[in-house]
């Protein structure tokens, strides 16, 4: 989205009294394409500030208690703060807003094989630890959403690739995979919503597709990510390291081995569809620029005629 | 306390699979005089370990709770982790053990004005954010301990001195301050047990002392340590800044005010009599070096002459 919520000075000295923080100054941070986000300065110490434009108020606490979950639980990622009455959240400016630690460390776009087995490693520690967290949400993003989605699109893309996008959505409507371990899943962890300093993970962020889901399909929107190389082809070696360390802290049984390949299949499949609604129907007051959704069909061609898949 | 209590590797490598944590190193520190702490590195990045010598496991949820309390709610201080089972504290080595977060900053000597009013501001935060929080914890060093303490130590002492503490135990005891606002207070928020980096404070730490009781008195500790200059005196810009960045969070009643001048003797009555307890009846196993009482008794006999309280 390219809405902007702007804050005045006045409100948000008001807002920030309910956590008992004194403003010095804040500033906005031009990342972030859903969400509007400031660095905010007080007495004490620098916290970020969301402003949330699409997601409502009562669907916040899933979120923000998942991250308070999961920051009590050693997992790196920005810590809610709740305010006097315990609320993670509440409104500024007409928004849903909230307030979060702030962590050190910035994304990287080429990552290192270390680097991929640290994030490997944290994605298993949060699937472990999410065990715990009693809130759900379901996957919004699932093989019903691509199914419609796709049905909505085809008219608008080349021939070949509609096929190709059908077939694929047949082929993931063949399985079930209700055998293998659910959790609570990022959904969304790309190499942008992981901070890292050297090869240590400062923090996972952007936890706002999170979902109770299976746990081997966000490993393979990770690995999609994290081992794809320029020219979209997938990296053995970083693929393997993300594994490595992701089985370090969690094995995958034999039942999720077997389903690998299809799983990093749906994993493209779910993020091309996406990429085509923002290319063909995008929603309103959305940014111009869009990403491309070609490097995902690629990445599934690649997948479907590959026979190691780095296990 | 001299007791330190050694850590095997294996026995902690397996101790911190409960937390999915991957110990990479770890080392003892040599702070700390009560309980036995280590800096933790893992593949998740530092924590500290501390191993409890004297506190038992059923006495730890309400200072480990109370910490992670505070810090959910921007009060800069060390979050403890829960582990799987979401305790957040078992036995290591046989004793109570916790992980918290690492905290950058360091202690200072000498605080500036800056530094006081930091500190102060912090303080009431902390004060105001503990009104949510619901477990309760009597004070075991209030009026009562006191008075029974010094009653074992005027033989020990010179008679001038027994006679000077015995005033005091008598002064305070005409006084009730059932009338102030109350809640969970540090009662140990000496120089020693803030962490600072530059005029920020990094973490208010130590919180084993923490109490329900009066936060005027809390206050007056603190005040009584962070303006106390080498010579003992009070020094008044900073006692005075410490004051006023506590009263732009938490401004003091009138009742609060009046009561100021007596709240800051008992403040230096109750770590008299602790340090005297320490000189004449040392713990079996403590350490041979002692804190000297002396300049608690000289900050008494000064706030007893004393027009001027930096209100």
């Amino acid at each position: 989205m390219s809405v902007f919520t702007v804050v005045g000075d006045d409100e948000l000295r008001h807002w920030l009294l309910q956590y008992d923080l004194q403003l010095i100054s804040f500033e906005g941070i031009a990342a972030g394409v859903t969400n509007t986000n400031y660095f905010v300065d007080t007495t004490h110490g620098r916290f970020v500030l969301t402003l949330f434009e699409t997601l409502k108020l009562d669907e916040l606490p899933f979120y923000l208690h998942l991250m308070s979950h999961l920051a009590r639980h050693g997992v790196a990622c920005p810590a809610p703060l709740q305010d006097r009455q315990d609320r993670f959240a509440s409104l500024l400016a007409g928004r849903p807003a909230c307030l979060v630690s702030c962590l050190h460390g910035a994304d990287v776009e080429a990552p290192s094989v270390a680097q991929c087995r640290a994030v490997g490693d944290m994605q298993a520690t949060m699937h472990k630890v999410s065990s715990s967290f009693t809130l759900r949400m379901d996957n919004p993003r699932g093989p019903r959403w691509w199914a419609a989605t796709a049905a909505g699109l085809y008219r608008f893309m080349p021939a070949a690739e509609a096929e190709l996008l059908r077939e694929e959505v047949h082929f993931q409507s063949q399985y079930r995979f209700s055998h293998l371990p659910v959790g609570v899943v990022h959904a969304d962890l790309f190499k942008d919503n992981v901070l890292l300093d050297g090869d240590a993970i400062t923090g996972f962020i952007d936890f706002y597709y999170a979902c109770n889901d299976i746990l081997l399909y966000d490993v393979a929107i990770a690995v999609n990510d994290w081992a794809r190389q320029v020219d979209g082809s997938i990296d053995g070696a970083r693929a393997r390291a993300f594994l490595d360390g992701y089985r370090a802290v969690r094995p995958l049984s034999a039942a999720e081995a077997e389903a690998w390949p299809v799983m990093l299949r749906a994993g493209a499949l779910r993020f091309w569809v996406s990429r085509l609604l923002d290319l063909y129907q995008p929603m309103p007051g959305a940014l111009t620029y869009t990403k491309d959704p070609g490097v995902f069909r690629d990445l599934l061609l690649a997948h479907r005629t590959r026979s190691d898949f780095w296990l």
